[in-house]
């Protein structure tokens, strides 16, 4: 086992040469050979999968509660029989965690434009597979909204078709700004669960890191679903758009592309100016990390 | 403890060929001298017993929620009072958690109908097998909503005895769609979570699986409990559908047959033929999987 | 490491026997060195002040909840503002979960009489453990009640002091059946994570043990605290009972230590005499356990 | 592994005398050589954005809920629209979860002076560490509530800025005694979770620490919401009473620094007193740490 952490720490079979992990070199712009290859096919299509079942069960979940809530009023549930933004913010945040944990060890499990972004910033991965991804992505999340208005179309216009939006009140500066911590709370969650020294450290926090990160989506659509309906990912923004396809949706539309691209690169900064700026010795208070 | 990943990776004692895993073979269709082990009948005991532990807890759920909602109709919580369609999906979710959890090293942790032919079919179980645990899994589901027809007499009748029915206002092909990429949601995860190749990369994975499985359905019925009330196991809903023996409930029947059987089928297919076509390099993007 | 696995599988340095794990030889009735050892005080002690903070939480979770609905009667979300039978659900789970974290290397992290009798009835620890732990269960939930009792004093007796009583419309039988069942999925779950088998094949089991049983827990309150509030642990059912001390919580009281006790007795019975009967090979359907 | 087990154990390289683990030295008061490292600087910076976002994000659940609540008062779901006191509880818990996954390679991922201060006094950190620490903690979590009052300014001060009050009808002492037990099982769940000799036992343990850490703020909200509002994080009083600047919140501040502070040392002193007390053998009971 010590041989596969090695072997995981310093892929290119490089020497040991005494600090506890390696940085692989960081990714080529553009890599010919990668082209070639099945498994960058197999990837997008992994991730297309993968933003198509995203959305497909956070917007039914959007629109069925409350399509529900209207349908059976007429007993003492009625007011709560939905599942309220606690169960939305649990449909957005358990389906991360399991579509990263399903898709981690195909495509890396992106599902999302701004984790591809701050992993192509920190050089994680090339700019062909980054915007091949951002592709798949797209298409994917047009494809699931599509299929929840296809099943129910009559309740989808009514109940806003799952759209982010500015909440009334707000103002567009807020939203932005909503919509940059958010994301950010989730890059910075991504780029700590991959560190390469933590993994040479806890060989087994890859495995774990889907949910943290799940829980990172959680967390962030509690606080922020009262303001913007929460975006932090630009294809569930353009998903939903283009399949509702409303005025306001499109005027607000250009926060949930500026607001999460910023957010990831503030993270991805942060984590390599910052944490990773010197690997010295932590002292002995680094409760957890021993 | 390389060894036993090795041991676990090429169980035949086979050589060790410059791959990182090594895929079992194909299960037989029938085995003979798999009918003469007790690991057979333990494995078709749990399955029954998880199985009937399912439907009494998520089906208890269900009906003991509604009950409550009405009888202490007396204070200001009445209208909360229940766990609501969060509490629900909670329950479904949380016992395939537990169950996966303490059936995998017995049985395999199926607990659905669906599940086993997604498994027969990428041929990691007998013919024989899947169809014992076919039996057991669905006399299980009927025992365990008796027990809840028992114990809840009264209000077993009278707020619809867990069965699935399609919800008024949504067509039988929505019903079967929905059913259809549930299913594959869930036996999606399944086939994420025993891949012979992860397991050898990270040899705790099978120990976490049980999180995400349980996850998936619980995200499920997040989503299509207004649709169908969410079948995704052919068991859970034939033992409701037993039990409550209610005309509504057979005619809808047939789809939550169909619809399962078609998903674990699809998901078994995309898990064989795209994700693991080719075993090739991942190049630098897999971010999770080092 | 592979060498802290045998020491942990066979912990007397006895011989490695081609089997992957060994029996531990079952605990003895008495055992007279164990009482002179500060282990065993120090995990009595634990076993005291985890029930008591089990006890003190839980409770206070479901009066503070009862009382604030009342209170803040005076705006919209009145009627939701307490957090339901999901937040008392979660509460039990939930203090599970942490408790038998924190204990588990201390006293095993039983915090529950039924578990404690389950775990001697295996013969995995001594009469006299079993004994000292129930009476510090029993103590400290007494004590976490009286906790509540102290900082509630006006709401603890109004909203019934989180005593087990039977629900209207229940017979004491049903009471009985749903506690037997409940505490079964408790015991089953604990007996799985703690099989020596399962330890010597995936050594991290131990360390993931805690989420299943607290979300056991969870589960089987999800499904009965509608029907008797839900014991399955005679600690919580005794700590409350004195703490109330009402004539109904006292008639009804016999149901929360018969119930437990025999469902964790049929629990230890299953596991031995059915799981674990034979350790033959799996056959190649074991999907999660390799 | 097996060596960086022992590495992780034994950190100066000493001898493997017998024992399983080996306690690292205490940490001095003052460090000078401390002072000169980045590594130390960053941690501060990494505990000032882990409580700015810890703040942030439930600061603006609390607001926002209750917000919205009113808001969209104009359909059935109006009552239980918003996510209710079991969403705020999460919304602690889990951002607990992701922070000290995050920041517990860099600074240990205390994002709390209760937990700074429990760590000092068990001499794990240094003085100059624990006060460097504290400043940034308070520093970040005034920003982040002022980021919130900055986004719903109007809403912010109508619904109470999310500062800890005792609530009516309880006294001074029981909201002491309240902040007292809840910090008590927070840092008992964190010094579980960094025992040395459970991370010689079970090296992943730490890596599985932010889980129970979370669940642990989780489940005290749900008990003690009613009461105070739950602070147990002197940070997170202090930075809600700074910003909302209201005379109840600063007449109650007191409690919220002398309770948590008084909470965190009996849990160190029961840590080091009584659990860590005697490395004895723990006797066949110790189920779930073999």
């Amino acid at each position: 086992m010590a041989k596969d952490i090695e072997a995981a720490a310093a892929p290119e079979g490089g020497e040991y040469t005494g600090k506890d992990y390696s940085d692989p070199p960081p990714a080529p712009l553009i890599d010919p050979e990668e082209l070639t290859k099945w498994s960058l096919y197999r990837a997008v299509i992994a991730e297309f999968v993968a933003t198509l079942l995203f959305l497909y069960i956070t917007v039914a979940t959007v629109i069925g509660y409350k399509h529900q809530t209207d349908a059976v009023a007429s007993g003492a549930d009625a007011a709560c029989g939905g599942v309220g933004i606690l169960g939305i913010a649990w449909a957005f945040g358990g389906m991360i965690f399991i579509l990263v944990y399903c898709t981690a060890g195909v495509s890396g499990g992106h599902i999302n434009p701004a984790v591809t972004l701050g992993l192509f910033l920190a050089r994680k991965v090339s700019l062909v597979r980054a915007l091949l991804y951002i592709v798949a992505q797209c298409l994917g999340a047009i494809c699931g909204v599509g299929l929840v208005k296809g099943f129910q179309s009559a309740y989808y216009v009514r109940y806003g078709g799952g759209a982010n939006e500015l909440s009334d009140g707000y103002s567009k500066g807020t939203g932005l700004a909503a919509e940059i911590i958010g994301t950010f709370v989730l890059v910075y969650t991504v780029f700590s669960a991959t560190d390469p020294k933590r993994n040479a450290r806890d060989s087994h926090v890859p495995v774990l890191a889907p949910l943290p990160i799940g829980f990172a989506v959680f967390m962030v659509h509690l606080a922020t679903i009262p303001i913007t309906g929460t975006g932090i990912n630009p294809a569930r923004s353009l998903g939903a758009a283009v399949i509702y396809n409303n005025d306001k949706a499109w005027d607000d539309h250009w926060i949930f592309w500026v607001g999460p691209f910023i957010g990831a690169a503030i993270a991805a900064a942060y984590h390599q100016y910052v944490l990773r700026a010197s690997a010295a010795k932590l002292g002995s208070s680094a409760s957890f990390s021993r």
